[in-house]
Parts: C-alpha cells; sequence; structure tokens
C-alpha cells in the first residue's frame, strides 16, 4: 500500500478482509451450522474453543497493561467484565461452560484443557502473544473481527436449534449475549483504528492485524477439521468421542 | 529460612518487614508530614508520585494477564475500577490530578510526566515488570505494602491539613478513598499467600517480594530528599520548584 486511505476506504478495506477471510467460510462451520455434525463432533469444537474463551480475559488485561490512557483502559475495561462476569458463575466464560455441560463434557476436563488439540493452544496463544507485543494500534485491530461475529453467531444459533437435539436455547446463552456485546466492542475498535492509522504505513499494519486475527480463527477450525472431520486423524492425546 | 511458618507465623514475618521497610519510616516521609517542605518541595513529591499512581494500573492489568482463575480475576478487577473509575473524572488518578491540581502543577505536564525524576521511572517501573514476570504468588505478595498504608495515610492527611495552607480536604480526597480500598485489597492478598505459600522456599519468596516493594518504595523517597532536601541535587530535566 502506497497512498493513504481515507476512513471509510479503511473500514471498506477490513471489511473485504472479513468477507474473504473471516472463519464462517470455513467449511467445519457449514458441517456445524448445517447440523451435518454428529454429537461427538460438536463436543470436540466446544471444548477447544473452551480454550479461546478462556484466553480472552487474559487478551485483554494484556492489552490493558499496555494502555496508557485511562479513559481507553475503561472503555476496554468491559471486555473483561463481560468475560469474566460480576459474581461467580456470570460472564461469558460461564456462559461457555454451560454449553460444554449441556453437551456432556466433565467441566473439569473442559477447565483443565484435556484433550484440548495442540494446534488450538498455538494459535490461541499466538493471538494472546500478538496483542501483548504488537504496537497498541495492532492491538486493537486484531479485535476487529468482531465486526463481522453478529452474522455468524445468528447463523450458528439457528442453525444449530434446528439441527441438533442436544443443544437448547439455554446452552447456546452464550452466544445471545455476544449479539449484544460485540457490536458496541467493534464499533469503538473500528472507531479507533480508523481515527488513529494515520499513515499508509499504519493503515497497512491495522489491515495486516486483522488478517493475522482471521488466520487464529481460521487456523483452530483446520485443526478440528482435520482431526475430526477429513481425515478424522485426531493427534495424539487429543479428545476422543465416545 | 529451612522452615515452613504457620500462616500466621507467615503473616507476623511479613508485618515485621513493614515494621522495618515501610517508607513510613523515610526522612521525607517525616518531613511532609511534619509540615517541614516548602510548596514546592511538595509539589515534586506529588508530580513524582503521580507517575507511580499512572501505572498501577498497568501493574494490575499486568496481574490479570496472567491471573488463570476467573474468580480471581474478577476480584483483581476491582482495582483497575478503584484508579481507574467508571466515568470519566473519578478514580484514584484523577483523585490524585486534584492534589497536583491544588498544589497548582499544569496538569498536562503532570500526565506528561515532564520534571519527573528518573529514578522515579527506574523504581515504578521495576515494580510494574516484576508484576508481569515474577512467579502470581510474589506477584500477589508485592502489593502488601498495603498492609501498612492505612497507618500512614491517617498521619499524612491530619499532618498536612495541620501544617500546609496549600492543601484542603478536597485536594487530599485521593487519601480518603484508599481507606476504604487498601484494607479490603490487603486483606485479600494476605489471604492469599497465607493460603498459597505452602513451602518455605515459597514463603521465603513471599518475604522477599514484600521487601523489594518497600525497596521500590523507599527508593522513590530517597530520590526526592536528594533532589529537593539534601543536598538538593535536582537532576538535569528534573521538576524545578518556583
Amino acid at each position: 500500500m502506497t497512498e493513504l486511505l481515507s476512513p471509510e476506504g479503511l473500514e471498506a478495506a477490513l471489511r473485504q478482509i472479513g468477507a474473504e477471510r473471516y472463519h464462517n467460510l470455513h467449511p467445519f462451520h457449514r458441517l456445524l451450522h448445517g447440523g451435518k455434525l454428529t454429537r461427538g463432533q460438536v463436543q470436540a469444537w466446544a471444548l477447544n474453543r473452551y480454550y479461546y474463551q478462556s484466553r480472552i480475559p487474559l487478551k485483554d488485561a494484556a492489552f490493558l497493561s499496555r494502555a496508557e490512557d485511562p479513559e481507553l483502559r475503561r472503555i476496554w475495561r468491559q471486555r473483561l467484565v463481560d468475560h469474566d462476569g460480576s459474581t461467580p458463575g456470570t460472564g461469558g466464560i460461564s456462559r461457555w461452560l454451560a454449553l460444554t455441560d449441556g453437551l456432556g463434557l466433565p467441566r473439569q476436563d473442559v477447565v483443565a484443557g484435556i484433550g484440548i488439540l495442540p494446534a488450538t493452544r498455538f494459535a490461541v496463544d499466538a493471538y494472546v502473544r500478538y496483542v501483548r507485543d504488537a504496537p497498541l494500534l495492532q492491538a486493537v485491530a486484531s479485535s476487529l473481527t468482531e465486526l463481522f461475529s453478529p452474522a455468524i453467531i445468528s447463523e450458528r444459533v439457528s442453525g444449530m436449534l434446528r439441527h441438533y437435539e442436544f443443544v437448547d436455547e439455554r446452552t447456546l446463552q452464550y452466544f445471545s449475549h455476544r449479539l449484544e456485546e460485540a457490536p458496541r466492542d467493534s464499533d469503538f475498535a473500528l472507531d479507533y483504528v480508523k481515527r488513529e492509522a494515520r499513515t499508509p504505513e499504519q493503515q497497512a499494519a491495522v489491515l495486516d492485524a486483522l488478517r493475522f486475527k482471521c488466520d487464529v480463527l481460521w487456523a483452530q477450525l483446520d485443526a478440528l477439521h482435520h482431526a475430526y472431520v477429513t481425515p478424522g486423524l485426531i493427534p495424539p492425546g487429543g479428545f476422543q468421542p465416545s
């Protein structure tokens, strides 16, 4: 990139990345939402995705530990509240555990990460490290996959409720909350990068950050797909559907 | 240390460190509370201490980014709320700015850290790094200077109100809040280390962490004392009282 984009041009370029690289395009998601997976395959997805959920507050706290502006911290802090809750048993992580509970996974195994695919850890840990180490602008930009999540969540909830008798509104409660939280978060982050990316180099870095984050999400589904769909090659130590 | 202390024995050893090394024993604090400082010297103290205040939420966020237990994060998160507030203009950092405002320091210079002593930065940055990098148990233990702060705060507020016509209840509002917040925080941290330090080595590390933190506070007063009291040798770039 050699020219400075307008803020609207930058937003369009970000949305284009989502249109090409967001994980709603991954075959595993189409199988998941289309009712094509067994309960064991859905368990594997929920178990691995728990690790991602559990690291999100650590990622956001790493961001806060680098944000020198109290106002920025105050706004970003809400993400910790959303995930960790305000009292025991509330918050996004607890709601994800309602899903794994509903799928019959032993909660202590989920929390301990037993059977999680190594590739899940590698991808998620790379994201946490990125937010800890990259320039703050890129750390913000890497959160922008939230721009695309309301669409996938709506698809997911309606598809899963229609197709699987082993999930219900209660076990999918995580997603209804995210439908409210994600747009608030992504609006803020989008405004931030449109305002703060003031050089072509910064804009290129913002776009790269979103590509990186799309890769993080995509790689998790690749690993699930390889282990539990095609060729169904579960790596040593990986969760074995019964 | 070769023997395992009881939890009560560990608490006593921690309190003994406070009795010997907490910065209420530093001559600068006796001068400050005893009304022996000029307005310029009090300004230098408030300016440098602002840097410490401003780094505390970054330190606490660094802690949160390493705490894998949502319940521990939820409790520790209150420290961010205390310092950053819930709305613009609230929280401990804003209350410290009320003090520097009241002392006539330009707010933009305070926030930008203009004139802060290098030794202040070195000490404070060492604390933030410690909490980011040391084992979690030691990170918790390093907060335990709060055990000793209610006494120094009471002394400070009554002494400063009595002796200086350039401070009042409003500019000292930071401290009245800390009188409520600090005991809640230090009770939690003390219970945590008494419960989690289960080997002589861990107990020794906990005691070292508190000694380290006492050093961080003491070094800040040494730098102020050297620059603004005896011998009054302000380093290049340091704040010059008018």
